[in-house]
């Protein structure tokens, strides 16, 4: 753990600037809208190690597949996240040298990510080579109500000296992805050109033709008075930037305002771009900074009035959960139904692709819970638009019918190449399904069963039939060469949890089947004639669930994770030399699969998504057993525990948990943050704190809360979306109120404190 | 199978050229002689499809690791066998036109891999545009009694116009491996220098600065009389060449002989290489090229005599064998203990890397049996001086002690980059045990075993017993992840064939061990003192040995190949619709994974190796429940399950296997010719005949053979070493001579014709 921010409830803080962290520092303050986002790179040149990386959502590039040794199947391409037109960049010259942070002396340094009105804001004093020093203050954010706008004020004094500035504002759209795997670059120039007062580019992608137009123009200002300048366009392969020279004296400040609009194809026409980027920039420099700044303020105080979680008494928590929140905003938007929240979000580029099953298992329920029902809604929709490619991927891995969802997609293609996850983490198809149980059980919306939920249930219903197998030996059905959640076992047979969600997802079907059946005959008839379904295969799904095995050890009246798993050495963590850890830094990738030590929530990932099934003295001696075994590997692992560790009362293993998931990336636990933030995990602790420490279910349509005292933290408070007809808080086993949404009263004694529930509720507990 | 060669008992033939299949005739009338080799390239200019190879047995390259995902513990490179200096290269300008089969139009072709003498020729007749028409004959050898020189004799006839040749015999090492991870090229220029007769080109390789330096010289003559001429000398990047103009009349024959040195860093100083290159270039030039074509001949007579199988009444099957034992005897001649058997040979450059475990458990029985000792011993050494890197693989891997042996290597380090083989197809550390084991038995040389074997077997004694795990709820010892030989199974727990090669690895050890306590106390005692090799140690081999678990169904009274092998659907290959074969092409790899179908021998390899453990019954049972399914999709198959198949009376399966392997280059079964032969299973198809028709096992140094009627040939004949105290011939299950070396008589009747034994013993057997 690096520790090297202060606490602050509202801000992430890096003062003392140092080389080695600027690039965690990139990932960690980066700065988005959920159409494009921002690495936190330098304006000014910068010589040192960096990853640069702007990103517009859904812009993306089918890199040619990479692999040692090719197995049928594989897809030709992995879709990586794009780096774009640097759109920041401005250079700055002081009297011929360079402003350069990694060749100079940084005093004074100081970098802000300002969560709760969401801008990035720098100050530094540098110290040239000879002496001269200039203070440098910028700030900048991506506009939450213009997507396309992002604005800079970036100013610069002379402290001891008077000089001539040469400052540059530029678009390169001359950048490489860091993850290339053939060290191509990925965009070619279609056109540049100066307008009166701007400058634009347009590129595109080598591949699939997506343009990429940025405008910019900027304004200068010597100590607050505007600044009349002549500058010098510069034109490049790929870049277009403007130079302009400024005597500046000591002391006076010089402030440019660097206003870019970036827009795509994926939007506009081609022959649109450059007039819709135009159209879009003018109305923001009309606007002006303080404006956009203003506008800026104001949208992110709106989702901060729908999302925040306040805890008193513990400032690192309190940071963490709001940094978790920030950035799943920033990240996804929920307005575009083509997009999805990528595991790195707007932060980096690592693992390409935007869609993984963390979609599903752990980013819906903050959308659920804190925006519009439509947002979560879209996320489901991504899928069902993706259907017919999941059919595909079924039908090209040899299946006659089903639906395979991909491991990881942009556009409903697999993208991933490593066969015991491409081709047998397919439990992935289950969480899809949950997806769609999860949302109409939250939110009512029965219609969408109907409109898009069945299809996308019964396709992965009819996939999960032809993917078992019968043993005449056993009367049984078998599923075998699975990967299940736990990554650390690899082509496993009988993956108690993927056995476990395949049975569920055909019940879940078969139940969905028969309420359309009951409620909306005609639409029932249109569908099972759409997709041919036929009782046969109905038959056949009651006898699966009827026959399913699952592994289990009747002594200790555990679940087994797959067949074979007790061969193993059960040695817990805990006795481990604390050398070997963390695993996947210090152990062969065979040592690590033979071991019995499980990368994230498996069985238990099963036992919190079908909670209701199973008793708390059940989900006890399953959490006994495993979380001893458990190295948390994945970002995605300590919630779950934590949210188990909750029901079952473990405090102190609750709280440790917590911790882990909600400040891995500030004090970069996994030591990767560099790469880019664990966008998606963020979820997941939010889910700590309003699963776990809130208590809350949902059931039939009925909101259930059951807080618990985290212990560590003198309250804590959270807001849901309440949309179901009623609402029931217990505190332990005992009901303490059950009241329909209108009866609720405003203030109700949870732990001798208070909260209110309504369209949005808000709930604190406190000691 | 495409059948375009015509059947010849010593020849291979090609008639009636076609572009498309001009890179299968490249692979398979390579010639070589186990210090270099050559694909069967054209010299003259060639723009059609084609592989380029030239390879120096021992010249590699390390190339950067190539994956999608990397797995701790995976290599830095992957050995590539590498693309040398081209030096066959014969440019032929006909006035002004460039001759090129890919644009000519091509009558009378032929090309011949004359088996019997060890020569390459071709002839044909080329029209160019405009009509003028060519014959060329070419004969080429890279000569087995001095190894660095390389011998062309081209001729060409203007068959219908008087007018220029250009010849440009050159030399060029400005070239590529296909199979280059990055596109890199992996040669640099050193030097070139034009001698008064003669043009040297040394280059050497990127990263490890392996040196080649070749020299050519050239002679032309017109109509049988010897030409002077000026040439005009041509320097390029990594390229020297000659510029020679003739002026030849309609029917004059114009013939040139290069011939060419390569010789290497392995064998000299930097500094001596042109000189070396040039000594034995001068020798070869003043012997001439029909005196080396003499010494060619007999040296290839003197290999014939030795290893020869002499099929009658199936030209098919003679070609076959005759293919197969050429192959190996110019790809490996045992003299250089640094060598050993790349798995192409000097055919292609697929697979990289030079040593698999197939040099142990497929190509050691066919040296042992057909050339001197020493030959197989030089196998053996090669791992014994590989042992100190593979116990730093084992270290690598997470092992406190014993050896891993890598799975294809070039200098003993691991160079394999797929988790499921690289670290899991373990089971190949067995089979070095075993070649040591069958290295003693034939040959009756124990003096090896303290000299070099107990080392090699006790680290690898080691390391099973550090790799296996005890269950005490079973009191068992038990072998998580791994990948048994059919590679259609991966990552597996307790392949039966891995825990027994391990278990029986132990036992013989212990064997081992004894006797040297017995016969050689003081090398005893010095080797145990070396290895620090403790009574602890030899106790937990016993254990493991006692307690080791084998997969078993007692129902079926068939070991298992796995853990969970009976949950597979065992439909049998015949059952399934052809159009689904071969797998490997039709099948995604997870429905191959979960499959009960067999790529290679599994159970049996170990039935096969271990076959005086098992009775017949025992074999056929496991034979009858295996054999139907598998399906043979490594070119390593066919011969273990043709060998049982012998064994068991199965004379349809035991030919039908046969022809499987025999032909297997020849009539392109497997579809992937053009990468180059599958050298190391030619091996297996010599086994087919001797040890399986021939019926040969060896026992406790005694050489026993147990013919058998394949059924469809009139007579075969093989030779094999017999360096036993004692021989014993049966037939069916019945002792038909037991006799000491001295008293084999000339004659002796089974299947009422003849064999004789001796040194070397020639069994024939016939209808």
């Amino acid at each position: 753990m690096k520790q090297y921010l202060k606490l602050d409830k509202w801000n992430i803080i890096e003062e003392d600037f140092q080389l080695h962290q600027h690039e965690i520092s990139e990932s960690i303050f980066s700065i988005g809208n959920g159409y494009m986002g921002q690495r936190a790179n330098f304006e000014e040149a910068y010589s040192g190690p960096s990853l640069q990386g702007s990103y517009m959502a859904g812009v993306y590039y089918p890199d040619k597949t990479r692999v040692g040794w090719w197995k049928n199947g594989y897809p030709e391409y992995f879709a990586k996240v794009l780096n774009s037109t640097n759109w920041i960049g401005i250079n700055i010259d002081i009297d011929g040298q360079p402003l350069d942070l990694a060749t100079c002396t940084v005093k004074d340094f100081s970098r802000v990510l300002n969560m709760k009105e969401g801008t990035l804001s720098r100050s530094f004093i540098a110290e040239l080579e000879g002496g001269k020093e200039v203070r440098v203050e910028s700030l900048r954010f991506v506009s939450m109500t213009r997507h396309e706008i992002g604005a800079i004020r970036y100013a610069v004094t002379p402290l001891n000296f008077s000089g001539t500035l040469i400052v540059t504002p530029y678009l390169d759209g001359d950048v490489q992805n860091k993850d290339s795997n053939y060290e191509e670059k990925f965009w070619a120039e279609v056109s540049k050109e100066f307008g009166e007062n701007d400058a634009a580019l347009t590129i595109k992608t080598k591949k699939l033709d997506f343009h990429l137009t940025s405008v910019m123009k900027f304004e200068i200002s010597k100590n607050g008075e505007a600044l009349t300048f002549e500058d010098e366009q510069i034109e490049k392969e790929k870049y277009v930037g403007s130079r302009v020279q400024i005597q500046a004296a000591e002391n006076e400040q010089i402030v440019i305002y660097k206003y870019v609009a970036n827009v795509t194809s994926r939007d506009f026409g081609f022959g649109q771009l450059v007039d819709a980027a135009r159209g879009a920039l003018q109305s923001a420099v009309e606007a002006g900074f303080q404006e956009l700044h203003k506008e800026q303020i104001q949208a992110w105080a709106d989702k901060w009035r729908d999302s925040d979680i306040v805890i008193e008494g513990d400032v690192a928590a309190q940071q963490a959960i709001r940094f978790n929140i920030f950035q799943l905003n920033q990240t996804y938007s929920g307005e575009d139904d083509r997009l999805n929240i990528g595991p790195k979000g707007f932060t980096g580029e690592k693992y390409g692709g935007s869609t993984y099953w963390d979609t599903e298992a752990y980013c819906l329920p903050f959308y659920l819970s804190t925006a519009d029902s439509s947002i979560a809604r879209n996320l489901l929709i991504y899928r069902y638009k993706h259907l017919e490619k999941a059919k595909e991927n079924a039908r090209k891995l040899g299946f006659t019918k089903g639906a395979l969802y991909p491991m990881v997609t942009m556009n409903g293609e697999e993208c991933h190449n490593e066969w015991e996850i491409t081709f047998e983490e397919i439990h992935r198809n289950g969480a899809i399904a949950y997806a769609v149980y999860n949302y109409v059980n939250y939110t009512g919306d029965f219609d969408y069963l109907g409109q898009y939920g069945l299809e996308v249930l019964a396709e992965i219903a009819r996939f999960w039939e032809e993917r078992v197998n019968y043993v005449p030996a056993k009367d049984q059905y078998v599923m075998l060469g699975v990967t299940g959640p736990n990554e650390y076992e690899n082509n496993v047979n009988n993956n108690w949890y993927t056995n476990r969600i395949a049975s569920w997802t055909m019940e879940y079907t078969l139940e969905v089947l028969e309420y359309l059946r009951e409620n909306e005959p005609s639409r029932y008839h249109e569908l099972v004639e759409k997709m041919h379904l036929t009782t046969d295969e109905t038959e056949k799904w009651h006898e699966i669930i009827d026959k399913m095995y699952y592994p289990y050890d009747p002594e200790r009246e555990v679940f087994l994770q797959q067949d074979g798993f007790l061969d193993k050495d059960l040695t817990p963590v805990k006795d481990l030399d604390p050398k070997h850890l963390p695993l996947n830094q210090n152990w062969s990738w065979d040592r690590i699969l033979r071991s019995a030590y499980i990368k994230q929530a498996d069985v238990l990932q099963g036992l919190f998504f079908l909670g209701d099934r199973y008793d708390v003295a059940t989900k006890k001696r399953n959490f006994d057993f495993y979380e001893p075994l458990t190295v948390h590997e994945s970002s995605l692992s300590p919630c779950v525990h934590s949210i188990m560790a909750c029901e079952l009362g473990y405090k102190e293993k609750a709280y440790e948990m917590y911790l882990r998931t909600s400040r891995l990336d500030l004090d970069n636990y996994n030591n990767d943050t560099e790469d880019g933030c664990h966008t998606t995990s963020m979820a997941g602790t939010w889910m700590s704190v309003v699963h776990g420490f809130g208590g809350l279910k949902v059931k039939d349509g009925v909101l259930q809360l059951n807080p618990f005292n985290p212990g560590h933290w003198k309250s804590f408070s959270f807001k849901v979306m309440f949309r179901g007809s009623r609402l029931k808080v217990t505190v332990g086993e005992h009901d303490v109120i059950v009241a329909n949404e209108s009866e609720v009263p405003a203030d109700i004694n949870v732990y001798g404190k208070d909260y209110t529930v309504g369209g949005m509720g808000n709930v604190k507990v406190a000691h």
